[in-house]
């Protein structure tokens, strides 16, 4: 939020609208702020936590000027200052996500080109179905992957963009400069314009829940067929061991799943948040009562449960111990009359998929 | 179903795979094919409609030529059949979504241009804030709109894919020519083609439920808007009269906002629906317990939804009456001292959301 | 809805505010009256379902006497009708869901019994954890039951209730009459009166919607159970055969947990649902903007999704095939070095559900 | 966790199970035990919170013990520890968020019997119908909330018992004497025993959880009818002035409904949280994957949104400003040809809702 005011006070100085001095004093100010978070607690419950914040920090800026202090937040409104705090934290976590994302696709990509003639038991229903190859299953999570990261990647380029409208939204507070003062405000910021301010237009956030809300589910997925496969009935894959992990506070003896349990958790967790933000749609006129006051929780939570269940599960799949014995002996005698060699299009899937994960992490197609 | 079937003896026709006069037969007896729907839902609940399903076609295959009812379904799984299907269904499904918002779009459009200079208070948290263009606020609800056109018909066009993959998934019914059947088969019922099978990878469904949501919230959205500036004590703007339309059972003086109505039922409902695709995102392994098998329901209704929200929320806008009169006198009463012609960046505004909705309907956009 | 019309008539004319003669002929073509439903849905998009049922029905009363005619739907509005309708026909469904939650909690309390000594393999986190009776896995089962079948017949005694409150809720209509024509109505139509109107205070039909997501879930939870034991590599419990139950249409030699995956599927269709009617408990003064008018199709889907997962479990369980000797079996494979025979309290725990089940069953508790 | 450990160690020697000196050390130190969080946090990522929580306590036992410290978390599971001490902060949560909803019942209760005789527009779908007394407006929120309190305490209630199973569930690490520790645990933490362990049957917690939400939403349904009544263009109600509230950063003229706000908020957050309840109803086997790992996280932020709801308003309506004579005012523009004394049964039913009100908050229902 001070990061907001000190580059306002710049984006204004540029375009005449606050003496460069000030507008200097001010940025200064914002750099090393410093807040009282009980009183920012405590007065933010009266409506908003911008009017507090703004309070604190002109009292800071008024001490070095007077002058300075009445330009602090000079033509923004609250919601222009809370929204475009939420998307300067959402950018970088949405790339911590994406490069989460990433590396799991990766280890399925790994595992999808040297498993690519393992013959495993396809299993529709939970019952084995046909022999396929182990690197093929890989492969339909990394089809998944590929759409999944694109698409958490396009929603996140769309969502992360300035909020900038003043009182009403019109930017009345800067004469025939707001255009320009917006222009000059995005760039400090690294935060594309959006020219149409969007107060009242929260679809940008609810698409990006729900693409955060996908991540969390493709990664519950894979940790659904990991916990399945890890079944000590089957034994066909595990998790790395690693110290501590996956441990019992009764049973000693046991090796739990605990990577795919954060996956799945983390897939539970995230649709409810992601109707949240789908509820949210219908602000009354140019500012809601309720909807951006509490996104930001709402957001947190899906970046965390996306970051979370992708992290557990890149970590899972790198680390995956596949017992091609136990898919052979799991094979002759769940399916010992089917052939083992006979994949149809398997193959050529596997190349499908991996081309789809090429394209969707080309140095071209992140933002 | 019926369609997917006749289309697939026609495809592996092509390829050799089934002998082309019975390819004929039973392309020819799908085109007119009646089904006992009561035996379909009796014998459905066993599991999958498809398995009653192919069985009474076979038997109608069957009376034609014996020999070409060995060749029907053949290669294909339950849920080959479908998700397909449910595609044919989808795919003119959101084309239709996406003409209802384009007429609501223009709608707003209208509105923004002939209301680019109409001063009427802008309201934040429900109070009267600045004056604003009324033509501004049309160029928000288009921004948004602009947005959730191109958004719903990207999720439609990546979602409305074929599905095969037979019994495992990796077509293995037909020998070394799985995939030219596929592509085959998507060429004749107007689908692209998915190399790699989604029988368990559902996200493309997740995202469209989103997106469809996302255009039901929008129109509710506006909706909240209309019925707020026709509550009688604002009176700025009322949805057109219309025989019938906003009556009351019981007090015949009423004129209900009966199309906001629509368009807020809309947005309620949506998000809930959405959800249950997202949770749906971890079948297990090959072909999970309870997420296909239902998704129809959901998209359906998701579908019906994002319309009637549009539809409503189109004839809404086109047949808006604009009261310029109570604008400005409410302006007046509750904003006595605020300028009414400074509208800052209002104009430039109006443009870049009237250049979005061009860009976002341009002939090349649409799928 | 002809229904509460009818008592309507009759609880006006039995306090004196409608002719005896009048409401003798209302009652009558109620009972037989026909509706042009193509007309209905087409005018009903005006806004509300109740104008033109009322205007169908009146025209039917007129047709026997134009006197009578006037006094179709005196002193009712059209949410009281709307609203009465839902319940008339939820009151039967949870009816209904009780009974075969009943089933399914009987056949629990059976396995319970008769498996109260079957040693089998306790999972933790999908990993073997120690041995546990059988029986005692399903007296957990029945323990959620007996809580949820409670909780169920709670809710929708409290639901099912007469709405009645005209055209402000206050019964305006009725003169000083109006407290006796409600009670008077209620016991026409077997339903308890709500003595203050329930038009915008929607939390009754939340808590339902909650409850029956509960049963659903609950059958799920069931259903997880049996299609994990059912898996092929671990064999332990089988849904009993049925012809055509849980075949394949591509690999005839599958069994598959139909029963399973259909109280599964339930299970993740009904949270969003519920979601639905706890988002929409936020309707506008006293009568809202698209709550009352939808919350039929999301009851309607709810108590479909209690009912198919609690039948199709029930089903389950009264058919299932356990199978003791694979889980002595799984048992020496899995956790060799565990005793078989200390149970700890699984017996008193056994006991302590099936009194909890009695409680819950008991005569006195349904409703 | 560490009151649940202590608690454990002193019920497990009253029964001869842990020496009563170590009991008595185990004891001391749980009461002043202090634990390093980030190394709980850093360990807990490998599944559960419990194993670094237990090393950490074993070892300051241990420093003063080591015999002791063997009998730390003896008999016990992960979950056990969890579950309760979700429980032994859930019950004051509950315990406060019922406080606050009597307080907004109270302050309903005043406004009912207040105005029973002041006139106000009814308005259904955003338009004016009847006239109706404004306390007759509060009766109806009234018996909204007698029904949520009562529902909600009930949910805890039932939701607020002990968790003890050990490692299978069955006890099976307390040798006979399972059932007499469970009894005496439950005496020592205040808590109901649960003879029936609910590790997988998480019917409990959805339920309370959707009672959270309905209080959420109550709240927010009081808070919709407030905000609209605020609307400058209608004001005939006001939330009270106080230092700070409802300001603008942008526009000191505003006086914003922000306690309505806050209300709204959580009625539009909590929804998707109890969803996630609802979708966390199938838990895998005995102990689930990612169910009661995050329920704590959903719990907490339900409690949240119950309790910020339920204080917002039981402020707003304890200082609410209600102008007769702009009701009166608004009577005579919107409604000129209404009877303003005809009230129907209003005051019969502010009467009804009184004794709701009354039975709700008498003694003997209290938990």
């Amino acid at each position: 939020m001070a990061r907001f005011e000190g580059a306002l006070a710049r984006a204004s100085a540029r375009h005449g609208l606050v003496p460069a001095a000030h507008a200097e004093i001010i940025s200064r100010v914002c750099e090393s702020a410093r807040f009282d978070s009980a009183a920012l607690a405590r007065e933010g419950r009266a409506g908003t936590l911008t009017i507090p914040l703004v309070r604190q920090l002109t009292a800071q800026v008024a001490a070095v000027s007077k002058e300075a202090a009445t330009h602090v937040h000079a033509g923004a409104t609250s919601q222009d200052v809370i929204d475009t705090a939420v998307v300067l934290c959402l950018k970088p976590a949405c790339a911590r996500v994406g490069e989460l994302v990433a590396r799991l696709g990766n280890a399925a990509a790994g595992l999808a080109r040297k498993h690519a003639q393992t013959p495993t038991a396809a299993r529709t229903l939970l019952q084995p179905a046909l022999p396929v190859p182990f690197g093929w299953k890989a492969a339909v999570w990394l089809s998944m992957l590929a759409r999944s990261l694109a698409g958490m990647r396009r929603a996140a380029g769309e969502a992360c963009v300035l909020q900038l409208g003043g009182a009403s939204g019109t930017l009345p507070g800067f004469g025939d400069r707001g255009e320009k003062v917006m222009v000059a405000l995005a760039q400090d910021l690294g935060l594309p314009p959006s020219f149409v301010p969007w107060h009242s237009a929260r679809d940008r956030f609810a698409r990006l829940g729900a693409e955060l809300a996908i991540v969390a589910g493709a990664s519950g997925k894979i940790g659904r067929d990991v916990a399945l496969l890890m079944q000590l009935e089957v034994g066909e894959a595990s998790e790395g061991a690693a110290e501590g992990r996956g441990g019992s506070s009764s049973m000693p003896h046991k090796r739990n799943p605990a990577l795919s349990m954060a996956a799945l958790e983390a897939a539970q967790r995230a649709p409810g948040l992601a109707a949240t933000l789908l509820v949210q749609l219908t602000p009354e006129h140019e500012r809601g009562l309720g909807q951006w006051q509490s996104q930001w929780f709402t957001l947190r939570e899906l970046a965390c449960s996306a970051a979370s269940g992708a992290a557990a599960m890149a970590e899972a799949l790198e680390g995956l111990e596949v017992n091609e014995k136990a898919m052979h002996e799991n094979l002759e005698a769940l399916l010992p009359h089917q052939a083992r060699d006979s994949f149809g299009a398997a193959g050529a899937m596997i190349e499908a998929a991996l081309r789809e994960w090429a394209a969707a992490t080309s140095p071209g197609t992140a933002p």
